[in-house]
């Protein structure tokens, strides 16, 4: 049976490969008669899992050796606390944050950072209605902020950086949970990168933190100490016990995008896919988008129909064509469709066919 | 095939008839064409997902209606902090928090909370090795006091509490975190309840903590939001994205209680599945247990070898006739056998059965 094409925004689809060894070794992992699940963190086996994870993400995304990879069980969200509170303590005192807001994920990241700093608006695109990235000439940054924070890709608005912001000798710190592993990303540009793995790279429940050396070793005396990056460093992400399963199974992802030819490959995919959808949306007289061309998402498309009434017949339309989870945020309403890498291009051109014929017959 | 017998401590053994449907419900969750992994957390399955969890832990230990279920991916070491950041801020300010310190757990606790408040040592077993259990006539418990905190049953010392304490009005916080649901509690004598899922109740990655009404909404400003009680037991648990993959684990976990006999039935197995390997452990002259045999935990036996250049050989044989991860914790070295509640008392049986033949013939 073919499976259905699942668009949700997160938790999203993961590869059916990665599935299906998921399923194949769920009673009995690599002949040792065990679940990973039922896998003591300390032992050998699950050392090399999280080995190969590390190894694989640092080979994919070509990340230095004088950054880190951490794997935290803090959510993105969590990290929204958790990286002030490991960040804020390298500047001057009272440490403050340069934030720029560019729609719902930032501005949580920034209303958070506010039990640990003060923050700074550098710059909003609140005024446009968050479908604008403010270029880097209109930020007004302070000159002894701790960090910078962005969200590279807001997964709600639909909007996605395609220029790295050059902060100087001031650490850039990048939420890039919805896009990670769809583009090369040049690290040594950033402090600090982060990604909850259930959009991208596996399962909720675990995220990954790519951290520059120099930036660990400054927490706050109220960061629990599990979520101190000094001491997730020191125990190669075996602090206490991880979410081995969610490791595994971003391990699983990882391999696989290995196997797909890695982040070029995934590049090439995502701009061959976004492009579908949005020539079918921009063609269309029922479908609108409103995000600038400049930055729009290859990852997170959202959508209107411009007649609202008929949202309940397309969307209960689409799920009998199979193509599932299309309805857009609570807080904006509408359609979206997320694309990320385990989305095959046959699912965006099975959609955009849905689409039109949608627009046809309505 | 038969499965091997898994004494983990945790990750531990979950039942095989969890596992057996996680796997066939992997690619396709009943009959939806996605697997739980892949589901939005605000869809309506997962919704029903987390509400049955719900549900059947609270019908599993009796929870009252005046307690709150809460469902968190703080890990319980996490919860050493999230706990004095949303409990210390009740009483009076300096707070100050009681503890009962009992072995490694409650140690770690102990030291966790001092970064959020005053900490009482109000009874400490270390002189005696934490081979035993304070009885509480030996408490010097402060009048004021945020709470009082026990770990109900030490994971790598091998202790348990067989009496519930009675600290008046002063809320009593327990981390059950190694023996929730082997035996009926008396939630309404409690607090808090907190518990890791991945000993007793599922996987690696939530945790689920059972606390009393009057006790959310006084959390400490430098509280992460998603860690909030207050905004998690608005939100039903998902207030950010939760880890649904292992919830629905969890559930499973739940369900297969329910159908076993529940807590009783638990219980009923645990007093007789310790109680074949503690005799086994005194008619022997080759092992040893040092715990005093009032607080002996039905959950954790840690055991020694006499004679200690024989662990890499009994190690060795035991894995070789399928009885895995006895390897004691590295701080104590010897053995330990973890007999939680998905381990059959066929797997004891067997345990014994050859320790039994390896003391013959050694």
């Amino acid at each position: 049976m073919e499976r259905p094409f699942n668009f949700s925004a997160g938790p999203a689809a993961l590869p059916e490969a990665v599935l299906q060894q998921a399923a194949a070794e769920m009673l009995d992992w690599q002949g040792k008669g065990i679940s990973v699940m039922e896998m003591s963190h300390r032992s050998r086996d699950f050392d090399s899992i999280i080995m190969q994870a590390e190894k694989d993400l640092r080979d994919l995304l070509a990340v230095p050796d004088t950054y880190r990879i951490l794997f935290t069980q803090a959510s993105a969200t969590a990290l929204n606390a958790v990286i002030p509170m490991n960040l804020a303590g390298k500047g001057p005192t009272p440490p403050i944050i340069d934030f720029v807001h560019t729609g719902v994920w930032s501005g949580k990241s920034l209303v958070e950072a506010q039990k640990y700093a003060r923050v700074n608006v550098a710059a909003s695109s609140e005024l446009s209605h968050f479908n604008t990235i403010p270029p880097q000439a209109s930020w007004q940054l302070t000159d002894r902020a701790a960090y910078v924070h962005i969200c590279s890709n807001e997964t709600i608005n639909g909007t996605e950086y395609f220029f790295t912001p050059d902060t100087g000798p001031v650490p850039l710190v990048a939420d890039m949970s919805s896009h990670i592993l769809s583009r090369p990303v040049d690290i040594e540009k950033y402090g600090l990168i982060f990604a909850g793995a259930q959009k991208n790279m596996g399962m909720a429940g675990v995220s990954v933190v790519i951290v520059k050396e120099d930036l660990i070793s400054h927490a706050l005396p109220v960061c629990p100490s599990v979520y101190d990056f000094s001491s997730l460093s020191l125990h190669h992400s075996i602090f206490n016990t991880p979410p081995v399963y969610a490791i595994y199974i971003c391990g699983l992802v990882l391999k696989w995008l290995k196997e797909q030819g890695g982040v070029p490959a995934m590049e090439a995919a995502a701009v061959r896919k976004s492009a579908l959808l949005y020539d079918c949306i921009d063609a269309s007289s029922l479908y609108a988008n409103s995000v600038d061309r400049s930055c729009r998402s290859r990852m997170n498309v959202p959508f209107f129909l411009q007649d609202a009434s008929l949202e309940d017949a397309f969307l209960a339309g689409a799920e009998k064509n199979g193509l599932l989870q299309l309805r857009g945020h609570r807080s904006t309403g509408g359609m979206r469709a997320s694309l990320y890498n385990a989305m095959p291009v046959a699912g965006v051109e099975k959609l955009v066919a849905y689409m039109r014929e949608f627009e046809r017959t309505h």
